[in-house]
């Protein structure tokens, strides 16, 4: 483990903890390939018991990372789940020992496309191994042994935190006492493979993505990216939502007739696609979508996705939202049918909300109680006091 | 009017007729700007009758054309309503005298920012003026009066070509008998505006269009292009018919941990693109989106759409698709309550179909059977006979 300090692709100092595997200890990836030496850079938040039965890993999603509940170390905005960590809050650090790393593949921390290849001395680029979610979650498996937990008491995550969630109970049960997955899904749809090609071809279309050596000739694909991310953003929320924050509202009194941002959506989704360049690399983004589109927990299964949780354990909270038109509720559903299938403990909430998929980051107070819930009985069960040390 | 050839972007020859609105009637637009000349390219099909009753007027959606019926003069494809028109058929040629123009803006020969401006010498590019739904329309009339129509007996169009129907309807409602807006709506909403917004931002960070001047520079943002087109096809479709059609099939035999096409939908869609860019002007593409988001029929009537409709003796058939999520059948409704609330002729019907907004382009017998139905009975009203002329 080390306590060097590790740097955004933008050059920002990146805040937290680092594991790092070695050369003796290399990451076997699904591809075939061992990755190693590989860092692991994670956030932790309260403390961990005596008996290491309080932790509780947060996955998180695509664009996300391990900055829940700190300011950005490059946006300089509140943690993704800031609402929900702290004492006496959902997520209650008087109770919980959270930790969160960035997925393998990322780019604040852990290892990822962006980090030099100590075989050529040179950015990976599209030379990283390609990736899935159960190589994100092999890492994580490897910072949970070392924190030295057998056990921990959750895994929770949305979109693809979700993902990863399913991918823990079902490859690692037994280390698994509940999971939670969020707007999530047991595989990557037609549709959602789509909108993935789609990202990768408007970031590969970008003469600066220079066939994913960019960073050797000194540039970025920003435009590509920024246009990646607009396309991805609209999947986000719900037309409601977009129709109740923007409907057709002009940026000026009227209309240009021109190619400029006319209506208020638009100048959202240009910030959005701008802003996000500044914090994300554009190989990550590649790499990250192309592991969600590889997810499929029943293809590995024999094609039946009950089989995949046959016996298990794990106790289960599976948490949709009306409004997510990305992960939609029939997909949390097909995951919730394979485990009453299996006769799995298993809580299914759909939440009403008109939010879409971004629900899962925002402010909607069924959807925490929701959670609450889950947690507390959990928590009872599995003998957690109040104050878990 | 002139008989003489035009040609596409592309070089290739396009067969049909052209009426030219000389400087001495040009085209007055809702920008402020007077257009001309004005070339407007367009198809027939059938014959008008002696009292010139049995006109219908078909109008093509963003990337559509006026060659409904005619093999394609690029793709050589079919017609994109091929299976509709002929003797005997829905849009019954024997009967009905059919009228498909090219839309103001578009680049299969109607004027558009690839033609050339008389005052420069050079293409338009984005030097061309804004133009709107109702611009389209202007230069429909104006064909509409060159060929001595005082009224249609419908004006039937999908999607953006539903927009010009209802346009029609509102401004010219005493030369149309009978309205068919079909997957369309009476306004851009802002999840459209946004979508919207994407494609053109992915043309505009291309390189190769040249700030608009791509034809002066020898080039043309096809990367772009391609990009924008893949977005906007994965609105055309529902998701139940991309699962149908590709669900997470691939094309090898085996993933291969790289960013080739490893599936079906991804190689399906990169087609889309691909051949696109062969028929379609990118300016052109700016120029059409950005009128559709423009396009607010109640927003020109005080902002209560009922109010465009007062006093209507237009007979109206609105059809809508139940998996449609480009043009959800709740903008139809929108029409529809309009129609109601001033007591005009409405049939409306929500086709069952998983097919998505495209379903208009489809074969689809229940919505076939509605339009079979409506020209029937209307037709009767109207006096036509069954041979119309």
């Amino acid at each position: 483990m080390s306590t060097s300090q590790s740097h955004s692709v933008s050059g920002a100092v990146l805040p937290g903890h680092q594991l790092v595997l070695g050369p003796d200890a290399p990451l076997h990836l699904d591809c075939g390939e061992d990755l190693a030496p590989v860092t692991i850079a994670y956030q932790t938040y309260g403390r961990l018991n005596a008996d290491k039965s309080n932790a509780i890993l947060i996955c998180h999603a695509l664009t996300g990372d391990h900055y829940v509940a700190d300011i950005h170390p490059i946006t300089g905005k509140p943690g993704w789940w800031q609402e929900l960590v702290g004492p006496g809050r959902i997520l209650d650090t008087d109770r919980y020992f959270l930790i969160c790393s960035n997925v393998l593949g990322g780019c604040m921390g852990t290892t990822g496309p962006a980090d030099i290849n100590p075989a050529t001395g040179k950015p990976w680029g599209v030379t990283f191994p390609g990736i899935t979610i159960a190589d994100m979650v092999r890492a994580q498996v490897r910072l949970v042994d070392h924190l030295g937990i057998d056990q921990l008491f959750s895994v929770i995550g949305g979109s693809m935190g979700g993902m990863q969630v399913l991918e823990w109970a079902v490859r690692y049960p037994h280390r698994v006492f509940t999971a939670i997955p969020i707007a999530s899904a047991a595989r990557h749809s037609a549709q959602n493979i789509a909108f993935g090609e789609v990202g990768r071809q408007a970031v590969i279309a970008d003469p600066d993505w220079c066939q994913g050596d960019y960073l050797l000739h000194g540039k970025r694909p920003q435009n590509g990216l920024a246009v990646a991310r607009m396309a991805a953003h609209i999947t986000y929320l719900s037309e409601a939502a977009l129709h109740r924050k923007f409907g057709r509202n002009l940026q000026g009194r009227k209309l240009t007739y021109g190619f400029n941002a006319d209506f208020q959506v638009e100048s959202y989704l240009r910030h959005q696609g701008s802003s996000f360049v500044d914090r994300f690399d554009a190989n990550s983004y590649l790499y990250i979508t192309r592991a969600m589109d590889y997810f499929d927990l029943a293809a590995d299964h024999g094609g039946v996705l009950a089989n995949a949780f046959r016996g298990t354990k794990v106790r289960f909270c599976v948490i949709s939202f009306t409004s997510d038109w990305l992960f939609p509720t029939r997909e949390s559903r097909a995951v919730v049918h394979a485990l009453n299938a299996v006769a799995a403990n298993v809580s299914f909430v759909e939440v009403e909300s008109d939010k879409g998929h971004d629900a899962f980051l925002l402010d909607e107070p069924e959807f925490h109680a929701t959670l609450y819930g889950f947690l507390e009985g959990a928590a009872e069960h599995r003998g957690l006091p109040r104050a878990g040390w």
